[in-house]
């Protein structure tokens, strides 16, 4: 007998079978009033989630192609922008401004780390010619389990000419982003973390000032280019989106949104706070510690430091292959230094639980010594 | 009751159930043995159906993303291409070009033709400093129901160092098409049309010569970077692909073309072909008139003008709201001049006999003269 994997990743997250069922029916054409109605739901569904009246943009692509579309949108070459990285995929929008041509000065922290709002104050009043068009940033970087303050961030760009840009792709749905009021001007995600749908879907919210220096922006563009997508949104034009879009994830996605709503994004919110608080007793309680410092660690998902002596990825594998749970290595030199519990979209207090008695299974198989139970019980008392 | 719309449309196409089927099972992770086994069998599949030794990459977009991918890794800004175009698609790819500052070349003929083999060779031998670098063209030109010789073209190229691309967007798995014996160096190809798939990802093989036209290229790109994806299906590396895929699209996708294998290629092909002569054959008992000439009429869509005095649009919406079946209009300026019957993809003898009683119900309904059966037993006859 075998159950599904449990993924306790940071992405793709586990389905909700309602989303499955849906995804399951024959296909149906885009130029519909029947997908149109699909779509113009999820577009406002979206707005809901993201927490913004600016038109959110839907296309087919990675979480990393949407990245790539907010550095071509927004600059032109030679442009300089502030790229704040706290891990890989900090370093990943980075490397997209700079291949675009961008000026990127990068503000960088140790891994485990998030950043110091100082040093982004510092940096952007010592700009005194307003030379730094825009700001780069991760919300949740999954590569280290920590989340930045983008609210914080945010307070130092609100009524200047720079813009904001956020990487939400791990966040969105799971932590507390309010795109609007933060003062956050482009916010992309994707469909498989937070928002429960398979991989292969990106969404964008774009302010006003944003679609500002969208027009003004020199960067070759035509897939990613805004504009098109916004003209369809907003009925300017039929064709909506401008090239066939991903519909069988579409119609997902839409039926994911609903079981948020449903839930109620504080709920949500809620959940995956305590959820993560639930988590860490357990980190605890196995004698573990975090790799960053705990009022910076993620709620939707755990970096923890791999015990001395012991092969971690063993660890892992025992998990994956003999009780059907996954969760996520180290990237980058943090390979076999970490492991990561995702506890990000459809996941209830019963994961957690199940994760640990396999966890703990696993560390006494390869010789960590475990007393049975003792995460069990302090993730089920901190979930009461 | 009512059954599942019938798509008969230039895609998205029907989708086979065993793909329905397996993309409604819970999410697999994309770094796990699992995944890489389906995703290297879709890959060994994938050059079957392209017939090529090539590597063909996949990729999460529309097919126009896959376009654009092309003109970014082989071209750098100011090169110069011929961009032949038949329709709405090849003008899209010339417009492509022009947004990444490329020198276009444009060879155009009208809506309804196919180029004309001569004027292309005229337009190489007249280039004697071997400016062109390249040849954009559609295989096969949806928005007219028009086929193009790209075998052709593929012969005035092979042995030079310009470059054959090719939008095989809506032809790859309905229409043959012999990528290294006609000396394609770059064929895209989107999920949604032939090869059976829900839209949403892309396939793009690249040859030698491609490859090195890839490494000299200057274009900015990094989404699209085809390196990475070579890398990660030639393990050079472990990400593979470089971004997280879009999974439930790549396990039903690899499903589809398990299906493609059983039928076999050329009896798909030879299926195509008898489905459209069937579909010309209810046309003329139809009284009706094919858009292309007879010999260039395309074997997955048939473009068919419109009936002096008859509203075209209204008997798609009969079509469409009474009976369930979608034909498609016309784009551009022929909109209301012409509709256009696919046969792409799941389609059976049956499914057009069904097409042309409705359509006949319909006709009848505006006006048009109709003799019920006229045209049903013409296919049927055409079908055995």
């Amino acid at each position: 007998m075998q159950k599904d994997k449990l993924l306790m990743t940071p992405g793709p997250t586990m389905i909700p079978p309602r989303v499955l069922e849906v995804m399951s029916r024959q296909i149906i054409h885009h130029r519909t009033k029947e997908f149109e109605a699909i779509f113009d739901g999820l577009e406002e569904d979206l707005k809901f989630v993201f927490q913004t009246k600016n038109v959110v943009l839907i296309m087919a692509s990675s979480g990393t192609g949407a990245m790539e579309s907010a550095v071509v949108n927004m600059f032109s070459p030679g442009d300089k922008v502030l790229a704040i990285s706290i891990g890989a995929f900090g370093d990943r929008f980075a490397e997209i401004a700079k291949t675009y041509g961008l000026n990127v000065e990068k503000l960088s922290v140790n891994w485990g780390e998030a950043v110091n709002i100082d040093d982004v104050r510092n940096i952007l009043e010592a700009d005194k010619n307003k030379e730094i068009k825009g700001i780069l940033m991760t919300h949740n970087e999954t590569s280290t389990g920590v989340t930045n303050n983008v609210e914080a961030v945010g307070k130092l760009v609100k009524g200047t000419d720079r813009l904001l840009i956020v990487d939400a792709i791990s966040s969105l749905g799971g932590l507390d982003l309010q795109t609007d009021n933060w003062g956050a001007d482009v916010v992309v995600t994707g469909s498989q973390k937070g928002l429960m749908s398979p991989p292969g879907l990106s969404f964008v919210s774009v302010s006003e000032k944003a679609w500002e220096a969208c027009n003004r922006s020199t960067l070759p563009k035509f897939y990613w280019d805004y504009r098109k997508y916004k003209k369809g949104i907003l009925k300017e034009v039929s064709e909506n989106p401008p090239y066939t879009p991903a519909i069988s994830l579409i119609t997902g996605q839409a039926e994911a949104l609903k079981i948020i709503k449903e839930e109620g994004l504080q709920n949500v919110f809620d959940r995956h706070r305590k959820l993560a608080l639930a988590t860490q007793k357990g980190v605890e309680a196995l004698g573990l510690k975090l790799l960053p410092k705990q009022e910076v660690s993620s709620y939707i998902i755990t970096a923890v430091n791999a015990p001395e002596g012991i092969d971690i990825e063993k660890v892992r594998k025992i998990m994956n292959l003999k009780y059907d749970i996954m969760v996520t290595g180290g990237q980058k030199h943090l390979k076999g230094k970490i492991f990561r519990i995702g506890h990000c979209g459809f996941v209830d207090g019963f994961d957690i639980i199940k994760t640990f008695a396999a966890l703990e299974y696993a560390l006494d198989e390869v010789g960590y010594k475990v007393e049975f139970g003792a995460s069990l019980s302090a993730v089920q008392k901190a979930l009461v």
